[in-house]
């Protein structure tokens, strides 16, 4: 018997068979700490080939330490990052950005977890008055924390935006695969025009790990300081990149991620035909957002795991993974049928 | 054939065989993460059988993370922490206490690594003076950067002298397990008196992860948002616990860190007997300090690998592992033999 | 001929004449230094006649200086601060909060500067869930930042909501003489409910100097270090206490204070009466705030100072001061309407 | 009847009366804040008059601020501060470089306050490894915290291995015109090598005010938020710029930091006298350390104001203004002699 899979997060999940492969592949003999070894080197080149060749990669810990790194190599102590009132960044990071990195965000409302150079252009004021934080990045999220999708024409546009007023183009990545794959386009497409990207691969099935990837050389400069100095510096870093190696060799990951997204298409098309469920937001990547009937959800969750998004609203998400099966779809959108169909209380 | 086993660092070192088993035992199906699942919740019982019924475990990245963790748990934003200016929180850290933690270390020389009451004494001055960041944590490192141990009747005099001041006992037990296993005493012995301790686990064998420990509950207040926000919360944590129940079970840690102690006590006695060396740290760990003839160390390090630890006076440290075999041992023993046997230069 | 009396700030107004009588008559001999001197303790005095026997104050540089200091003293580490979009806190401070004080503001847009507890319970959400920082302070701004004042039943009805929720009140009194003049109230009321205040000496007349006062002292236990350590600690501390004093004895700032709201409403009335001009905030305290035809502003800012308060709509702000005088006023009522009454452009 | 002048501090004195007068005449309508006025033009100018057409000055409230904001502009987020281990930055400002600059301080141990280049070289290690904090500034104090000067050419020296190594050199000159005075040279000449300088003011007889100078301007980019976010721009700045005027107009400061430094000659003179008595620093600028006999510094403290400086040896140390009497002297000689000579306890 196995255990049940439920929709509560992609980092519910385990790890790809091949990862943990990969870990007992490299466990052998003696290997230079913090990245000072050939699997590290291998895997930097992996980046390169998929983000060009002047492109720098940093192996981090986890995603809140992506983005802090990144975030912390792009700006001087005065600089602000613009960013999704819905983002990683604002709402699940524990206050990282503003008391590791020092920054502030400066937040924008959004409908769908996706900013646009209108909503920008709200937050590109009072540059040169020192009183004011000065806007120095934009940060967006692929696929962002809605399940919903850029495409590159959008972040292209966001990129010239942000070049315009002498600013950077930030890709929160934690699930930049599941992007990639929806999108039917490579990483650094899913991420255009991006100069730096947090690189998911524990949502994309490694054990731990993700990847701060600069697209330009450039800004690269110092991040190994940190790294280290944010904590993010993993001491025997050859099992951190081995994991990405397996990730990334093949492409790997555009199957696993996509069969993420195609469970969650399954289970949107499943619940879509319930009386009384909407779902909120469009469905492009591996997540159903929804609100159900009062009371719905917390019958729901005495069996299955998800959250409860909006305490506000009960909006409630539902995440697949790359493990998620038909049969868990099914017997879980049975299980919202029964208990939307029943009466509530 | 194997690759070379060299001197560098016990975080050169691969996993234990039966943590990579225990990776895959619990790789089956999906699992509550951020700590909300029953591996976790077992490796909190283990850590409080080691340490008490009061104790509180919460597990993080890596020795850094720990440290700076537990630190912040511990002080007020104008409190200090006074250590050895060998302190791997003093020199290693990438300034992570000072920008992460805003933390000010108190430091104080020491011939051997090691605090005692009359160094701490220095640094305990100025209490109510404003004006100056007010002592209140006394931080050890067991064993120490020199390999140095205290023996449970040294701690327990500081502890008794932090608390006379109203202070707290910090032990970065980064190396604990090697400490323990050659006092031949607990984990908890070798922290005598600690109000909180950071476990190593990588050094140990893990693939990543160490512990922080408060030996009293009250101490963890708060802890949890601390964890998250200084980066150090691992999203699928049932593997970082899993490791942890490997290492800690049955005390695996004792017969492995008891053997890396046994090898650096091997390749001390053979380097002893070695004109022109000398061993300038009693070898009481996992590790031997030397001082060689000029050019000596240079010639050693194109075949293997260890680190010049004083960039003044060419003192050189050859670390031992859990998987250093008493063959490598010998054939390093012997190219010391050779080289600073043989005129150089 | 004297110089030109703007509408650009309460700052670029001088120093009450009284205030430096005051400085002239402390400056004799020699006085402890850091606030171990009399004039400290008889203003110390006088706060706790304002606020209450168990208040305790501490004189501060400036108004950032006052507000991050008296947050840092009310918040853990991950703790967040709920304040309106438009408090200075949020937009002024050039990312002191966050990067001095590690703080993440939870902001909420607000029409007129204020808020609501409606408007606050967005914000409550996420208690005891370790990724969010968590709500542990309301902070108003009383006058408002766009001249609006919270009545005394307002303030208590927010503190309610704030200890309903384990949280605390702080006030930004910058202007808090000012809403006090208006009020017809002590400092006191027009703080009411408040766990800490920042009162406002500068933009009241002083040469500089503001003070954190916490109206319970239980919670000032380290602001003694916190000041010093946020940088706000002067050394000839009777020079910033002898001003306090000047403004303190017999509410000499409520004649100060009243005459500068007397001043914005009397150019309120004026300006009202001006085609093409609309007043988009009422006006309660010392400001104007106004939206005049394209070009108007930048014809008035060439004989004028004043501030646009915003660049996308172009709205201006008028700041009347301790020593605006009525001609002052009605010379550029009278400038105001000869340019929008002219054709533009 | 005046108010005694004891020996506690150059800060327990009152301010210049020339200064008051400045405050006075400065008070006239309205000014744009924040150094957007006409007298800090006009000292800004006075700054360049003295260090150089390509220096940049920048007002801050206190020489914590002073010494916080230079460094933060002259650092990395990585970089490390070499400095005295007496160096006031790290033992007097209470943990603010550390947790409002995150700065790690690289201190040296030294007999009398003054870094060498011998010193200096103990900490230049480790560059480009990036688990140790980076050197970047030195940071010297002239004169220093235990009244010993640096004589040009030793300042030339360090600014030279400074600049070997890649680094900055930084004064702390909150005594820098008691320096310049006793050297007999130029405020610039007192910081020769600078990159940066903290000019100190409010021990000079200023009521409050420091200048951060950068020698050359391509250092000073940023450093208006830097103040900004540190919480140390004035919003009248006008009467921080006239004070300024008021004391480099015409080199005022140098009669009476020489005033200050000649008295604490005679004071040294004096007690020098004295059986029992050890002076234990050369007395070069206005303030005298001794050792007294057990018990002798408590018998006087009952009478004047001095201060311990360390608790373990009982060193004192008596401190010179430039409003210190001759008679303040005397008398304070007198009673030392009458105690140290008379039977303690």
């Amino acid at each position: 018997m196995t255990r049940p899979r439920g929709f509560g997060s992609d980092n519910h999940a385990g790890v790809l068979p091949e990862v943990l492969d990969a870990l007992a592949a490299v466990n052998e003999g003696h290997a230079s700490s913090y990245g000072h070894d050939e699997h590290t080197a291998r895997v930097e080149g992996l980046f390169r080939r998929e983000f060009g060749e002047d492109a720098r990669a940093f192996l981090v810990f986890n995603g809140t330490g992506a983005n802090v790194v990144a975030l912390r190599a792009m700006c001087r102590p005065w600089d602000g990052v613009v960013c999704a009132e819905s983002a990683h960044l604002n709402v699940d990071e524990g206050g990282a950005p503003e008391r590791v990195g020092g920054l502030k965000l400066l937040t924008v409302a959004t409908p769908d977890g996706k900013l646009t150079p209108d909503l920008v252009a709200t937050r590109l004021v009072r540059f040169g008055d020192e009183h004011a934080v000065q806007p120095r990045v934009v940060s967006v999220t692929q696929s962002s924390e809605l399940g919903t999708l850029y495409t590159p024409a959008e972040l292209r546009a966001l990129a010239e935006q942000a070049r315009a007023h002498d600013m950077l183009l930030h890709v929160d990545g934690a699930r930049l695969t599941n992007a990639a794959a929806a999108l039917g386009c490579s990483l650094a497409e899913a991420a255009t025009g991006a100069d730096a990207v947090s690189v998911g691969g524990t949502k994309a099935g490694l054990l731990f790990g993700e990847a701060v990837v600069f697209t330009r050389s450039e800004l690269a400069d110092g991040t190994l300081y940190l790294r280290k100095q944010s904590m993010q510096l993993a001491s025997k870093m050859r099992f951190a990149a081995a994991q990405f190696e397996a990730l990334l060799e093949g492409e790997r990951w555009r199957s696993t991620a996509g069969h993420a997204n195609a469970m969650a298409a399954r289970l949107a098309e499943r619940v879509a035909a319930i009386d009384g469920i909407t779902i909120t937001q469009p469905v492009q990547a591996n997540v159903v957002f929804a609100i159900l009937p009062p009371g719905a959800a917390e019958r729901l969750q005495r069996d299955w795991a998800f959250y409860t998004w909006d305490e506000h609203t009960g909006e409630v998400r539902w995440m697949c993974s790359w493990d998620t099966r038909p049969e868990d779809v099914d017997a879980f959108a049975g299980a919202v049928e029964e208990v939307v169909g029943s009466p509530v209380r």
